[in-house]
């Protein structure tokens, strides 16, 4: 079985929760409809309803009932990735705000907001008290992560484990509550639930750590967007974290004025050629490896199949994301 | 009985809706814990939580319960003010902004995430698919408001139905929904629900359109703010739609100017001036009171009782507000 086999297997399913997606951002204003559909049509993976669906099959099976986890999941990733553009969109004009640019901005601050409404108004569909629970302490704690996001800003002290905790919130909760939610509504052992929420979390970890490289290794063509935006923005990730505490002392410096001057020091060019050449490149792919072994551990716990062989699969792919 | 007393009546049961208010946003990032907790110093009159424990008292009482609701209606209430203030401030710098400005912004735009995620944790505790219904389409009509606000500003074609449209979604939606709710938890019957609810849209109707006169009429010692902050921000209130359509030909060309030209032509104080001393103020205020009737209409439809004289009192304090 390859990566593709999996979304051919769920291509009914998925194309269904696709026409669902749609639906649900409908609405008679045509600056919402716009903006929400653009949103939608700039697609993405759907990894979110994937591990829904996936996780179902380890209980008894209901696409009805799946969707109904896997269309408030995916909106709540859109609205959470407009919201995470709102203040960047005004940045790239220079802090210079035309009246129009304000609006366009408060336009997307409106529409995350909007998705989102819309995101819980479908769950509200789901009886179960439980899913309310996950699903609303996993938002609590994703919010909380975005703030944790700007605290950081070119902060130079930095843990690993504070980098950690961040895309924790940032990427790897919403995907172990995919896991966690799928297999709970089928109805799957409670221990096989922890284990696919588990697992969620650990592809979520190291999705995020090579993401996080890739936007420093990678370039403008294959990445849809510059090379470097995180450290543009003053997002400091692992890789610049570990050359920060143990490179040489000339790329501290380096690096460590670019950030402490919010970037008018240096060229954001220059500090990534020093991190891209440097031992934290080597350091956060063998601790996004860590993290995809230790998804790999749990699936073994789970019961063998095509939903497991899928989840496995998956795992691999983020390990291979070419550069 | 005097609108103080209805706050004497309900002060322990407030005083225990404030301290639930201040413990639902605490939390261990100082960032948060200080804007969260300015919002809920600066108070306000808590019409919400008052709404859902008057209403409370058509069915079983039971405050323990009642809170579940206004805690959380309280704080999405709040959190739509923070997402309000988010682009204002950014104008306030005339479009300059520093990087700190800019992170301000994004720390208001995750500050009411945040609130809004701690209003859906604690709603999620209710058990009743019936609550999280009406509550999650009331977020979304409320996030679609905020869209048509946006749409309309400057826009000087509006009519009077969709000013009333708007402020629907903008306030009253919540205050119905405050008193449904309060009503619905305790248990009490179907046909006083619904008029719990009515009364609810109809005071809130009255109440955002007598703002909208006292932004246009008050002084910004009253207000706490400047006077006509809502046309500076192009928020187009039901006098200038009535002086834009009936008014005096003179006052209506210099309204059309200074709203064609985004404020750029013509003085805000002129523009008040003239639509403070037109029949739009009348107008409104009567429209306000037309309101109010038919909020003590629909009382008089409930049982008798301090509830009823409570929920009486606030109807006429919201005509009664002084200029």
């Amino acid at each position: 079985m390859k990566l593709q086999d999996i979304y051919r297997n769920l291509r009914r399913d998925l194309r269904w929760i696709e026409g669902e997606l749609g639906k649900s951002v409908e609405t008679e204003h045509h600056q919402l409809n716009r903006s929400a559909t653009h949103l939608l049509e700039a697609g993405g993976k759907r990894m979110r309803p994937v591990f829904v669906l996936l996780s179902g099959q380890f209980g008894r099976y209901d696409v009805g009932r799946l969707k109904e986890i896997a269309v408030p999941l995916e909106l709540i990733h859109m609205a959470s990735l407009v919201h995470d553009d709102v203040i960047d969109d005004a940045a790239t004009r220079r802090g210079r705000q035309t009246v129009k640019a304000k609006w366009d901005n408060r336009v997307a601050m409106y529409t995350g907001d909007y998705i989102f409404a819309r995101a819980l108004m479908i769950a509200s569909r789901i009886g179960e008290p439980a899913v309310h629970q996950v699903l609303s302490r996993a938002i609590m704690q994703m919010s909380q992560g975005e703030i944790e996001q700007i605290r950081d800003f070119y902060n130079m002290d930095q843990s690993l484990l504070r980098y950690l905790h961040r895309i924790k919130r940032k990427t790897a909760l919403l995907m172990a509550v995919s896991c966690h939610l799928g297999g709970l509504v089928s109805g799957a052992d409670p221990e096989w639930v922890r284990c696919l929420r588990l697992y969620g979390y650990f592809v979520g970890m190291a999705f995020q750590i090579t993401d996080d490289v890739l936007d420093i290794v990678g370039d403008e063509k294959t990445l849809g967007k510059p090379a470097g935006s995180d450290l543009r923005q003053g997002n400091v990730t692992l890789p610049v974290i570990y050359v920060l505490q143990r490179g040489s002392r000339k790329d501290r410096r380096l690096i460590a004025n670019y950030l402490e001057t919010e970037g008018r020091v240096g060229s954001i060019e220059e500090v990534l050629h020093r991190v891209s050449r440097s031992d934290g490149i080597g350091y956060a792919d063998r601790l996004a490896d860590r993290y995809l072994e230790k998804a790999m551990e749990v699936l073994s716990r789970l019961p063998g199949g095509e939903a497991r062989e899928s989840l496995r699969l998956i795992a691999e792919f983020v390990g291979d994301r070419s550069y």
